[in-house]
């Protein structure tokens, strides 16, 4: 016979949201509000009560909400998550036999029928409820439940009174209350996790000497400049000593000069490896100096986390067995048949030796964390074991609750969906390759709409220095233009590899490669900034919108519009209070002036449908009075190829707007 | 750190099928093919191999069929469930050392690279593979390590060869395999549990002899007339004795007469409960004797469990506990405030004695089973816990595999399909009420392309007992024949309640109910059925059409399509095989002759676009050539308001078509 007790009949089905069964935890910002629904039902004609429970993940007793049912049993109720950390929620319900029987007595008292025995059944359960109470409202029991058994139309009132369904809420038992064995997970976040404008630069090419390898000094001196166009964010690729052997030359060259600088990304060398600071940028302080400096800036620094050694390592002779050895003593390099790449070993994560080799590169964000860095960008995550970042994820986010991941993890759907559930904050995603209004609608939709945006954080990159897409290299000027409001504005996290970002720098390696022609992953380069095509005021302007408009801050209020034309893109986002509702229209031609109507539904918008309101582009300051659902747009792409517009609801006249602001 | 070997890199995600995260079984029948798929991947580029694991419960070793991938890290196997009871299946998946080798060797081979330090780690895998094989096969590991280890053409050919691919297919130890924790319940069922006609009939108006009570031998004379419309499954309402206290008469009234019967479902009196038979239908032996009979004509007899007791049941005195006392000493009776059923006492599933009260019930389950019964219809099992019926019904099919249950449950969706999810095989549904072409497209698409048809059994009744529908009221002889077909062909388990329903009897208890006027519920019938407008011939054809035709067997392949006439509905199904397609159109105006175009995607049903093709009404025998994807149809709702065509190909002439059956 059933192990538990039979007499559970409530039924709980359903829990949202959830990620695979509950396995993985969904992930929220401090302040936000999580919406939990269930079925949930029982037998019969009985009445149920349905409560949310949740709590800090640990913590001994459960916090309660109230859930209210909607429709078809489903229920819905709602808390804050007001700290970083683990939170957990589940569903408890059971069959309410004092609310069944006040529902039931009114009916009864309606059609008239004589309620004499229904009220000492009530009384019964009134009195006992009071031995669940503290003193003094005890008293108030007794003093209902000989009311109700006195019965009459005084007692009758008293029953179906709401001080006493208050009284009996608090305290009557919850007999064969059903709670959902499972409990689902939060992760929750600083707000920088989900919002946020990210810079990437290499500090190699920040020196103002050309040709000199630039300094984190260097790299100071560059803080106002960035600051100034409103990043939040500063990502450097990695800043450890580079390997020697194999070293590669300009262009991805396979081999090199005496004076060529290598790839950042061949991590290691004589003077140290994953916690060591190549010498040609500076010193440990000079670092957090750098940190710091940054911080006064509004910026935070991130870290390229890229976990795999150039040949001359000090991890390949100190711990050989992190590696894979081959029959002929050599050490199994970095391949895809028949691709070679000679100047990377891998670690093997089947070695036996594994819990040593996860330690150690735990200890390897340690050391970074304890330098002030709270932000990782992840190469590759896609090429080491999951588990292990489900594990080192977890580890450092106990110590470092503030601690956000980004996986550069360009690969299958689903590869990229497990890391984020395995825990990395944000993703890089198809982003550089929707390019067309039918490829952002689908892909964005897909980012912002379905349970994928439950667990992953999209980070929106037009470029990375290995991806110069086609449209950017054909689109010129007003492309880096279209792609940047579009990154920028479609989701709350979005980065830019500057400054060749930013002068619009568009040439390949080779026609038909997307690669960067001379990137400054094998050089150093330098970089006029002052150039007067910059876009750099642009991106100053859009960051600022973005910080002033509490729309952009939310992944989960996208919408599409209708516009009659294939080259106009349009949609809207809002902000949780429904104050701030902005609208962007972008010309994906970077070639030719597109006209169109945009149709919006107004009454979704909160806008009045009979009453004309105001489209202020904040752009260019531009106002225009719009009325009905279709409105005429003109973009050219050799002016500002967007609109940014905040809409505003029309009060009285057209000078006298409501500012939601 | 981890708890599991964090070398264990697979991962396995999305098992489909799957009911609630795996917590109930699916259903499938002996001799069904069962499909599973799973998302499954790995880090990095390595090969995985993924094998699906089957068994029936219990057993001690898993059977395992190979997995394939699809696209998108999405892998395909499947398996057939040979014998009634439970089986379970899982996924499991590891990085194949040896596949991924070869697989690179390949390409380097072609790039022309030197291999010879490949060719030894092959030989390696090879020779250790051996240690796992029987002796013989391990020679042949160690013949070809060695060819391996010696290189050039002719190892390389050895290394690539698909002989060596099989031998390690067999014995390469499975390193660090993921064995999907959760196991997933099937249900397997006889075929009758998804495929059957059912005819329900009221015993006590079995009588030639008007205003007599019809007794089991008068229900055994009745056989060759059920037998003869070709049904398959012959149910009974209660056969219990009959409570006296507060008898419903004539029509529900709350008063009756000495002579009149009561309804079935208030069971329990003095001649005992619910293990002993109405006095008047006969006895033991009399039932026995009858389901034998039955079984002579090709008939199951389905009997109808009402767990709820008549106030003169014996339980009410031998087991009080079972049932809610009021304060006043009385029993609480079935009640819907300020509606009142006192011929009814509801069993308490909350009492303490719950454990005896199961133990009771299932012992009625198993004393009809002991009397040959293997089918049970429940009455209202939406109003007894839900614990209770996965607990039974799974005691009872441990020990008779072959029952088969149908929830009577006409309540909200999610209660039903709990029902289902419990371990009902089938399901009574909204089927009555869906009379509209897009409400049956709709419905129907739900019950059969969704995952509520992974564990939820239609059975699609166009009348009860309690259900005369509006569409039969208005709609007259020519609404009982299109309703008869729709329930015949849209689903593979329907039935009728006749002979009311042959007969086209249609008048309700008043206007605006659904009751049947002078119902059997109440009260002894006397039927003529040999009138000439009976339904009984056409119901003959289309069962024996049924039968003969196994695209009617299935639930999951039905397929709509466009009629330009919404009057007019048009649905194909077709067998596993793909061997028998059929399309049934029919006319949902009973009043008026109604014409269109179907349109049929040809190459789906697998007929050429190019080609004429035959559709031949298996209702009229009339054959009609048809071309092209629109084709005229015309129904007049006075004759035949259907279609029942098998689709055939043309081979040669229109006389010389390819016959599938």
């Amino acid at each position: 016979m059933s192990e538990q007790d039979g007499r559970t009949r409530v039924i709980i089905e359903n829990i949202t949201p959830r990620v695979d069964d509950g396995a993985f935890p969904i992930k929220r910002i401090v302040g936000d509000t999580v919406t939990v629904e269930a079925d949930v039902f029982v037998d019969g004609h009985d009445l149920i009560t349905c409560v949310l429970l949740y709590k800090k993940e640990g913590a001994a007793a459960w916090n309660e909400a109230p859930m209210a049912p909607l429709v078809n049993d489903r229920w819905r109720g709602s808390f804050k998550v007001q700290e970083m950390g683990r939170y957990v929620y589940t569903v408890t319900a059971w069959v309410d036999r004092f609310r069944t029987w006040s529902h039931a007595l009114a009916k009864r008292v309606e059609a008239g029928q004589d309620v004499t025995v229904e009220l000492i059944i009530g009384a019964d359960m009134v009195a006992a409820a009071g031995k669940n109470a503290p003193p003094q409202q005890a008293s108030w029991h007794d003093i209902y439940a000989e009311s109700v058994r006195a019965g009459g139309p005084d007692g009758i009132e008293r029953a179906l009174s709401g001080e006493l369904a208050r009284l009996m809420r608090a305290h009557a038992e919850r007999f064969f209350a059903c709670t959902c064995e499972r409990e689902f997970s939060i992760v929750v976040d600083r707000e920088r996790a989900r919002f946020g404008a990210w810079y990437e630069l290499f500090p190699r090419s920040t020196s103002p000497v050309p040709g000199r390898h630039g300094t984190f000094k260097d790299v100071e001196a560059r803080l106002p400049y960035v600051a100034g166009m409103h990043f939040d964010v500063l990502y450097m690729p990695p800043i450890h000593p580079i390997g020697r052997t194999f070293r590669k030359g300009p262009n991805n060259a396979t081999t090199c000069g005496p004076e060529d600088p290598g790839s950042p990304w061949a991590i290691g060398a004589a003077e140290g490896g994953h916690k060591a600071i190549l010498p040609e940028l500076g010193t440990l302080d000079d670092f957090r100096h750098l940190v710091e400096a940054a911080e006064q800036y509004g910026l935070e620094l991130a870290l390229d986390i890229a976990f795999q050694c150039a040949p001359d390592h000090p991890y390949v002779t100190e711990h050989p067995q992190w590696f894979r050895a081959r029959p002929d003593g050599t050490i199994q390099y970095a391949e895809n048949p028949p691709k070679k790449y000679q100047d990377i070993y891998p670690f093997d994560f089947e070695t036996d030796q594994w819990r040593e080799l996860w330690e150690e590169l735990k200890s390897v964000l340690q050391f970074w964390a304890e330098q002030g860095v709270r932000i990782f960008r992840v190469d590759n995550p896609h090429t080491k074991a999951f588990p292990f970042w489900e594990w080192v994820i977890a580890e450092i986010k106990r110590d470092y609750p503030e601690a956000i991941f980004l996986a550069e993890a360009f690969t299958r759907p689903k590869v990229m969906q497990r890391l984020a559930k395995a825990g990395f904050t944000q993703s890089y995603n198809y982003f550089p390759w929707r390019n067309t209004k039918w490829e952002l609608t689908q892909y964005l939709t897909e980012l912002t709409q379905t349970d994928v945006r439950e667990y992953m954080g999209p980070n929106l990159w037009p470029n990375t220095p290995d991806i110069l897409p086609e449209y950017l290299q054909y689109g010129g000027r007003p492309a880096h233009m279209a792609r940047f409001v579009l990154a920028a504005t479609l989701g709350p996290t979005y980065g830019i590899y500057g400054p060749v970002y930013e002068l619009c720098e568009n040439l390949p390696l080779a026609p038909g490669r997307e690669e960067y022609l001379n990137s400054e992953k094998y050089e150093i380069r330098t970089w006029d900034l002052d150039r007067p095509d910059s876009l750099s005021s642009l991106i100053a302007r859009v960051n600022q919108i973005r910080r002033d408009n509490p729309a952009f801050r939310s992944n989960h209020n996208l919408k599409f519009h209708a516009v009659d034309n294939e080259q106009i893109i349009a949609f809207s986002k809002t902000d949780e209070a429904r104050a701030n509702e902005v609208l962007v229209v972008v010309n994906l031609d970077p070639h030719y002036k597109q006209t169109g109507f945009v149709t919006l539904p107004l009454e979704e918008l909160g806008l009045d449908p009979h009453q004309p309101y105001q489209a202020h582009d904040l752009l260019t300051d531009a106002r225009y009075l719009w009325q009905g659902t279709r409105n005429y747009v003109e973009l050219n792409p050799l002016t500002v190829p967007a609109h940014i517009f905040v809409l505003r609801r029309k009060l009285r006249t057209e000078h006298d707007f409501d500012y939601y602001l």
